[in-house]
């Protein structure tokens, strides 16, 4: 009932209190029983022709529908609040399947569950609520904090720790050996990587991301942070409380990275670079130095059409030449004026 | 035997018909009982040089050598025909290991092989001779095509759907939860991803590829879609059919690919864009905006030796101080000749 | 002792010679019994705070610290020796876990050590003291050099081949299909991927990286590369023996990477082309073109604040106006000398 949900929420209720609310949808896909949103003015063609029961609006959008609704300041934070409320996480029947392999000295929680086929090794600390899907390898000594749910065919090495209420995809790979080579007379000579990865609590980590251990300090990932599918943490890395990346960024080696802060997509960080709090870098740009005030930062290469790139990369590669004509006519020009 | 080649697939036989043709090879490798290919003049060399039985060729090399051959239009097709007739997928005996666990009411298929430590979900659904590799997941309730090929170490989340003759390479995970937060006055608040992941028939999808759910509405791939390794398909995207993507491109979220598509490596496609039919986008480039006419886009920064860079870059970005040095000269010359 | 370690791997020991080391440390962490190391001036005040029970310095920072101290030319690759002296790889102790699948006619040999729930294929060949983490799939016919190191969730394709002394991180897949495909009247045509991914002795291959099998000839990877996490390389590539690449490279299809080049993190090569031996290339860099000499290449777009991007965007992507302008300037300047 939309009342209730304002009676929790909070929020300003227009049209009727006592309309069903059972699930949020999209405005073109919701249908009775659904609620829906508008976040900007820009979908507001939606609004008009969404068959939603309820919607949550910006006050500014009060009179753009008849639609019983919901007033508030953050109509997107609001519908995620809604949605969390109308989409629980699955409970589980705790228990360890028969198939998985506890290894001695290993703690389990009684009342966690562990999926078919998983492996946790010697002395592993597995805390309570935990859910393992299918297919997992939590190494020797490694923890997992209570109410954690790591879905199937993750890996945690040895010896690392993750902390409460996280949620890993499948396909992580957490500690990983960092890539810590010496040249010695042209060969790769491999450097003991005997850190940690130590991932805080309420951490959500993507499918296939990796977070590697540290060489010999500890790869720190704060509470809060959220990384997205495919990122790339490289070795001694930190990373401040409540940052976000998203898909397939790269962080390289002992780069530190403040808290708070948004990576787009793509981008890159290089190694031993310091990024402060409050840091906001565009997708697929690379950072090459280290940011030292909060803001925003970008580095993207404008797109264009294939026939006329050539001439434009050509004319950016030999920018120099043509600063130097600009040099020379200004030369000239100023003698030019000289003489006059 | 050549002439049976011809037979089936057209073009025109020049030389032996029945020389023996049991493999495909490349022409520097190639040897007695091999036929190769050329497709491009540039490596007629190849060709002269090649210990092939038969050969591949565009008309317009009918000359080239003295070799068996084969003259068609398209000779890269044509040899692909040739490569599927001559290496046929291998036949697999049915049959579900007895290490692997299906959950209650599941449904697999009688002509289903389903490898070591698979875990098939409740109410999941494996279609007609499905073979699932060694330590696949299938979520609840998610469902496998007719004669689709999923190798090792696959992971389809709860509720995911997956066309007919798919072809999902090891690591790749589907359906896991899109990045998709709210910000909580500085905190990340989940959103749950309620959508599926829904792939089309005669869809192929790389090593460590990833394609997440859909946060209320699904995520959809296709028919014919083609996706190599280490692709991230963010949630709400659609992918026309025929769309190809070479490794490691990302698309964000919402983002809309039209069919016909093609992307190479490394290219990323920012959320909510909408690319149409017959876009081509070069490998290593970053779509910062929707692409409403089919034809070919690159935004590539051009390569060059390090030591000049860092005054090319310095120049790159500080290119308003040089228009403003153009533009003041401008004025200078502009005054100078009214003078005259 | 100190004295030892000066005695195995040479330098001038200074100080007293009987301090007791016992682990390698970063100087910032480091305390009694931890030898820790200094291979740049700059980070000098490390130095003189740090703990450690004995430093390794170049023989330019002798009286920077009153510490035991052993002096060096390569003080970083010292460091890493002392490291692997003090931190020898984790003895195993062999045998098969029972639910571990061994197919027919492999061979497996008698001092390996293999996982829970790892599948090994049809003939394939596990060489003396490899050691193989829970869930890997070894395809039929494959074999895994002596020595080798493969952790948990590690998928070897059929047919490939893996060298001696190998370090294989979770979730790296060797010998996918390549992504090859002929276009027949718009659908692909998938071209069977029938060569192998060949890797040899001394190779590291990081999590979740992907190395795709041959299409007719084979992908190889020469003795004593490293490759960090979730690289790919795509099929018939072959790389040269001691080179590395940081994490996210991708090499498109059929390019040669010489031996002992360098790959920045996120750099992308295309396909077909030729590096040289000894070719460094830039992290974010787009390798676009083959390079014949060795040496440093970069291709760095640069960032800058958010808010001045939008204009020197334009400005870049108009450069060719840009350069029009100048050309017109320079044509009226030189008819106005020639009228002076």
């Amino acid at each position: 009932m939309l009342a209730e949900i304002a009676r929790r929420f909070g929020g300003e209720l227009v049209g009727n209190p006592s309309v069903r609310v059972e699930r949020v949808a999209t405005l073109e896909s919701a249908g009775p029983g659904d609620i829906g949103f508008l976040a900007q003015g820009k979908y507001r063609d939606r609004l008009r022709s969404t068959r939603a029961a309820a919607v949550i609006l910006p006050y500014t959008e009060r009179d753009t529908t008849e639609l019983p609704r919901i007033l508030c300041d953050d109509p997107y934070l609001y519908f995620a609040q809604v949605s969390i409320l109308l989409n629980p996480l699955e409970q589980f029947t705790a228990g360890i399947h028969p198939s998985a392999v506890i290894e001695p000295e290993a703690q389990v929680a009684s009342s966690v569950k562990i999926g078919p086929g998983c492996h946790i090794g010697r002395g592993a600390h597995v805390g309570e609520g935990v859910s393992l899907g299918a297919g997992c390898v939590i190494g020797d000594l490694a923890k997992i904090g209570d109410a954690s749910l790591i879905h199937a065919s993750v890996v945690v090495y040895a010896h690392c720790v993750i902390g409460k209420r996280a949620i890993v995809h499948s396909g992580a790979v957490i500690g990983a050996d960092g890539f810590g080579m010496a040249l010695d007379s042209g060969q790769w000579l491999k450097i003991p990587q005997i850190g940690r990865a130590i991932i805080g609590d309420d951490v959500e980590i993507g499918a296939n991301t990796t977070i590697d251990r540290g060489a010999l300090d500890d790869t720190v990932i704060e509470d809060g942070v959220k990384l997205d599918n495919q990122v790339q943490i490289g070795h001694n890395v930190r990373i401040g409380a409540h940052t976000a990346m998203a898909g397939c960024v790269g962080i390289a080696g002992s780069a530190r990275i403040g808290r708070h802060c948004t990576l787009g997509g793509g981008a890159i960080v290089l190694g031993h670079l310091e990024l402060a709090d409050g840091v906001h870098i565009s997708a697929g740009t690379l950072v090459t130095k280290s940011i030292k005030r909060p803001g925003s930062y970008t580095g993207i290469y404008p797109l264009q059409e294939k026939g006329s790139w050539g001439r434009t990369a050509a004319l950016l590669r030999n920018i120099d030449k043509l600063e130097t004509r600009v040099r020379m006519l200004e030369r000239i020009v100023a003698e030019m004026r000289g003489k006059d």
